[in-house]
């Protein structure tokens, strides 16, 4: 059976990725998608969303606007990395799907709340301000979600900040409140994400798929090649949030390890790092893991076999 | 015409006065009474503010329950000042009226945005999370409110720490929200309730009016009178929840002073102390005020009047 | 018998004048005088008081120069205040003295030492640094000397930020090992000195003196005048040093509140506040202490008689 | 030539270990040797010290003892790994060399300064609270030593916490200082120090030398095995001090990494981490590097080597 899965995101060019492969692969049902202010502003991340659901001919799954800005900090774009429009490089075709009325936050509740205990995975890619809001609002769901598989973070590696990674820093206080929730939690951090290289070779595999999705992926990998390499220096871009999928759809993608996890929120240099605890084995109740080595191969398998399945939609 | 207010509160003894002075002072619409942890845990203070509507014979009003904890700080409550019930001295009875099946937060979303801009005052006497996730979740709040009129911190006095005040040091990120919007917020804080002593004096005003809620509010006060002059050392309790009622009733029932104010989250010493600026006059754009002096005859009178006309409700 | 004192100061206008008051004053023995970098850079501060010394004829007493930064916070300065030179105003003479070879750090230790216990009071009127740095070298000075009595900080007024004097806000780490070491500890901070204004009748006062000393602090106050009403707004400029030396002269100057102080390191509004304690009477072990109300006409009967006795030095 | 080193230390097992090293190795000039508070109290490290010197044959050196407690925190010491003395494990012979009246602070400066520029290597194996002193009373000491080598810290790995190291951490300010000051400063952190495990293979070498420093090694180690084991799970104990003089004798013994580093000072879970910033090469007028991989062969043959030249000094 399929795991079910409520993807909240910010696209963002990974964003965008990650939910081409939710749609595509067949061990993944997508119930919901919600967004979050992150890589660009809400409206901008959310007209995304809309965007890339037509580009992957997702249609009858509900997506709903959460938070325009974090809990307490003021908000913070990443317009060096995704570009004004938050998915630049690509043309976007205009939405074909509208916006479910609810806010987001109403969604991932409603949704975990009507589906068994034990069905939804909660995937966030950025910032946890929805996750964060939506546990504080109904604490049921702490309980009833199978698990939270979210990229953010980083043990030994930032990005945003020596020690901190961007989706965790831009609202550290959301996300101490959803690391500290007794929900079983993986943390797909930098450590891992860094590891998932778009190589030239990644792209003419994705080239060779020959489809309207496939040449929108390759778009977007070209425009994060150039902003990556500008911004941070890297020779391929590392493509984040769909490892967090991927981890779902297959956990031997990646290997993890159970460290216990928080989040600084006092550090001078490093609020918003998401601190684990290496120094004895994880102890007996310990819920959360940290994603630490990828199957390259295995991973890039997933996306062009998701790419592949989702054709030409249109 | 009355000003229509929403009652947040966590009752708590000084909250069931503000209660009851809501509902009987002809100036004052309570148009809805919501429920946050605090004084006690939400199931407390939820049971108890609907018994309070019984005895001062509120119907019509709808009462929701909200958070059962802070945002990010671990839940704290005040059994040494309002003992195991939150509500311990008189008997209370049991509840004739039914929760709102909203949520808090839901119930004053829909409250601010069903009325006309301006109509509607915001009075927090407990822990600011309801507050806070409402502005979080619907932005639109913050310009459509009259004002916010709030009971805690306090500038130069604090009680749960050397400078810092219970509803605030509970949940200070939630405080540093509602601090931080645009709103106008007038701080009614330990400055100005310390001065709101039920002197016997008062008491002996209250037992005159004779009434069953009059005789409720007398027990409550004698009870409050043990546990403060226990705990904190006072002669006579303060009254604080009542002061921020009483100013949307009538201004004149203090002096304020307007001031920038924000909240400390970092500190040591100082984790919750709403730090007022006074190095200067408030600059042009400032929205925030603190309450400095109360007419502490004018004050009770009020409480005297709304006992008179509320009588004897069953 | 006269109080030897140790005056540790950054010469600064009221500084100088602490100096001025302390040499004229028949009740005090300044058996040394240290500088440290504060109002401004160490050569500027250290230069300023051999000058001073010059003009109230100070001679015998070791001047030693000693920390040219803070410990761990990088230095500022406030020409904002005392201008370039840190003694903007008056012609400073030419210093006829010169420095004691020593670190100030060892000769407040040495004069510690080799007086009797209970001998030496220690009366910083600048940072921390120097008095932190000698009881970390030498911690048995704590038990010997007889108590600190420090212009700095304030509990309820801040002139650096909205909670934090400039002294203690410099070096906050020094004020904090300073306030925690078992010494009695007498803080004069902005609660007090804010009263110590030099108003006209003041100025009328030390010009009716007439001499050389009297017109150097005429000068001094009349450029302090300016600063204060430009960068602060005040009508008259409060002359803060000096109010320690006169409580170490006559106690009876100000009246004084027994609590405990701490300093804060870690706000984010707070850094460098002096918090004080006041929910409860002050536990018997209490050795601190803060200045709450000062006694205007008996304070600058002390700053006239010193200069009376100055006289015309040279 | 050889290397002019003050050790400061606070034997402790591992800087007994070297103090042995920076003996016995003939391109070491051991100067000075300073004590500090840290693995026990002042008055114990510094007894430890004096004996070693004993087992050593170390004459002709001065020692001095510095400071009993950290600048701003309580003083923390480390019976769990180095037992009620210290030194727990070996007879400890009664010292023959006495004291030199300095202070370790005096001691380090006046060494300094009666050297060339770039003559004197620092070598810090304990808390930095006599080197964060020394360069406040002395800022000059920055531009005339050689370098700081020290042992303290981690780039990834913490031992007193998640985050942090001991020596960092008990005097964190201190660190801060000494890390932020402008010599060229390389830190050998727990992620080198932990690749310097005393296997049985090592034990085995260092019996082969069959002296009475060899067999006090050899009692050091078994008591520090033990340790290492029940306290943090280590199944042959780090040997962290003497990597520091390693790297003064042979830097080749291992590989470091330039980048910038930094004290975390008011981090909740971060306070006293060290914090590299890896994202980019460092800039070029970074002057602080990192240990990263360790020599194991070379590292112990350096010791083996320094005990065969020591012999049996008695």
């Amino acid at each position: 059976m399929p795991t079910k899965i409520i993807l909240d995101c910010d696209p963002g060019h990974d964003d965008a990725i990650a939910l081409l492969l939710a749609h595509g692969n067949p061990d993944i049902d997508l119930v919901a998608v919600t967004t979050v202010m992150g890589n660009q502003t809400l409206d901008k991340v959310t007209r995304n969303a809309l965007s890339v659901a037509r580009v992957a001919g997702i249609t009858g799954v509900p997506f709903a606007a959460g938070c325009a800005r974090p809990l307490v900090r003021r908000i913070e774009t990443a317009p060096s990395i995704h570009g004004e429009s938050g998915l630049d490089g690509p043309v976007l075709p205009e939405p074909v799907i509208r916006l479910d009325p609810r806010h987001a936050v109403d969604l991932i509740i409603d949704t975990i709340m009507a589906h068994e205990p034990g069905e939804i995975t909660l995937v966030p890619t950025g910032a946890l301000t929805n996750i964060a809001l939506a546990v504080r609002k109904e604490p049921r769901i702490a309980q009833r979600v199978r698990e939270v598989v979210l990229m953010g973070g980083g043990y030994h590696v930032g990005n945003w900040s020596a020690t901190a990674e961007f989706n965790i820093v831009i609202d550290p206080e959301a996300a101490h409140i959803v690391f500290n929730e007794k929900w079983p939690l993986t943390m797909i951090g930098l450590d891992l994400t860094h590891q998932a290289l778009a190589t030239p070779a990644v792209a003419a595999r994705i080239a060779a798929v020959g489809t309207g999705p496939a040449r929108f992926v390759g778009e977007l990998l070209e425009f994060f090649a150039g902003t990556y390499k500008e911004a941070q220096g890297f020779d391929h871009p590392p493509v984040h949030d769909p490892c967090a999928v991927a981890y779902v759809i297959d956990p031997s993608v990646m290997a993890v390890r159970r460290t216990p996890l928080d989040v600084e929120l006092t550090g001078t240099l490093t609020l918003g790092m998401t601190v684990a605890d290496f120094r004895a084995p994880a102890p007996a109740d310990c819920t959360t893991q940290v994603a630490v080595d990828l199957d390259h191969e295995k991973f890039w398998s997933l996306i062009v076999d998701a790419l592949e399945r989702i054709g030409d939609p249109e």
